[in-house]
């Protein structure tokens, strides 16, 4: 590439780094492509570091050594991680959001890209250093979250079906209960899915008693993987029995009444271990 | 905000039009938040507008007038998007990825973060100028792909179900027959994901007939809603009958033979276009 003015330097190295979360660029490759001294690009680097950080972006994590270079890690502080859900919280308290079963309307906002890409930054701000090699979720709704969330870490997003279908080629099926309704479920996933040994984050949308995340762990046991993390972004707390130890909430239902058309909404688990 | 030096406005202004594609930032906005006059901020966008448009990165479109401002435009020409898909193709070919009925293994592909978001802007540099409101896709597969797209074009995913769910609310369902099975299949979209006169793009990861596409504009007329358009990553040219007229594809499968082990997969309708 030929040899670009320093503020179009800046431009292309920036966009180079958001569009690559968690992945080493190395000052060599950034050197030769700008025909640039090391030094210089040094610098850009520590501007460029100055600004994600003072704007809440992200970190730029140095690397040292030959095969040394730059990391951006996208991260939401605390602060910001707070406002944020509680404007979520806002507009999930709307009334009219109730259905039968107690379950929440949620779909607009789980199809909202801004929304999704903040709350992907956030559950990949809380996980980043988990090694993380895949992210699983079930099939249907979590899906554009659990994307969000891979997006962020730059790993692949793996989809469990419900049912066993033509185009995963050979499964592995387990049965689950559903620790809402007691009932006996299916899910499945392509043994192509991931290799043996791996990391994963699973992600869901809504978590009840937690039966389904139960399955996707007793799934994931069947690929020798390893669980890095849970995360979901709205538990229901006046579940009897949680089937889930450890996992990591970013909102809490905690009351639904259909009748006197009331919900009461909280900040998760994640906000009360950090206060 | 403090005023930042001269380079460190270009890394934030970087930043903030990469995150918000298709979306208005005056130069108002820009010059208010960096305590800068709006000649700089014309000048930095100048080095923005030739970085973005030298690298294959987008464009940024100058609004004119009071309301005047920038919108960052993600755009991949067809050149690089040749690249990219002869490289997808090349993945694919693999006869391992064989299944029966014909069909391809491509959940990894659709589950890669980096290829669903070329695929993703290579689908919204072809129909930015449709004023899509929403993307729209059916249950399972290809819904990171159709959030990558809306991801791209800033507008809401909407998920149509298989089957009739409750975290839905009330639904619209129709009955639509499959092309390939000749079965008849329900297909349901809850009532508040769009108003009315909405123009959808629909995205899907894979076509043989087009029964399910056919489904889904047929959903669409319930909701007063206008097909803007009709993307598929891959399709099956081998069909005798086509249920869609008018659509865009990335790559056709025009040959599998599982016995021989063998798949023919070129180049979809949108390159040959533009030959």
């Amino acid at each position: 590439m030929k040899k670009l003015k320093r503020s179009a330097r800046i431009v292309d190295m920036t966009r180079k780094l958001l569009e690559n979360p968690h992945t080493l660029i190395s000052l060599t490759q950034f050197a030769d492509e700008y025909a640039s001294a090391k030094s210089s690009i040094s610098e850009d680097l520590a501007i460029i570091k100055e600004v994600f950080e003072e704007q809440g972006v992200g970190f730029l994590r140095t690397v040292a050594g030959a095969a040394g270079g730059v990391i951006y890690i996208p991260y939401i502080d605390i602060v910001h991680a707070r406002r944020f859900m509680e404007s979520v919280i806002e507009m999930l308290s709307d009334p009219n959001r109730l259905l039968s079963g107690g379950y929440l309307y949620m779909s607009d906002l789980l199809g909202d890209p801004k929304k999704l890409g903040m709350i992907g930054k956030l559950f990949a701000s809380v996980f980043y250093e988990r090694e993380i090699d895949y992210v699983m979720t079930v099939e249907t709704k979590g899906i554009p979250l659990a994307y969000a969330v891979a997006n962020q870490l730059q790993v692949p997003v793996i989809i469990v079906r419900r049912d066993s279908q033509v185009t995963e080629g050979s499964v592995v099926t387990i049965n689950y209960v559903s620790g809402s309704s007691k009932r006996i479920q299916t899910m499945s996933l392509g043994r192509r899915s991931m290799p043996e040994q791996s990391k994963v984050l699973i992600i869901d949308d809504f978590m009840k008693a937690g039966g389904t995340i139960r399955g996707m762990i007793d799934l994931l046991n069947e690929f020798n993987a390893e669980v890095a993390g849970i995360g979901v972004l709205v538990e229901a707390t006046s579940t009897e029995e949680r089937l889930v130890d450890r996992y990591l909430s970013l909102a809490e239902l905690t009351a639904v009444d259909p009748r006197e058309k009331k919900i009461e909404i909280r900040l998760g688990n994640y906000f009360q271990n950090h206060t």
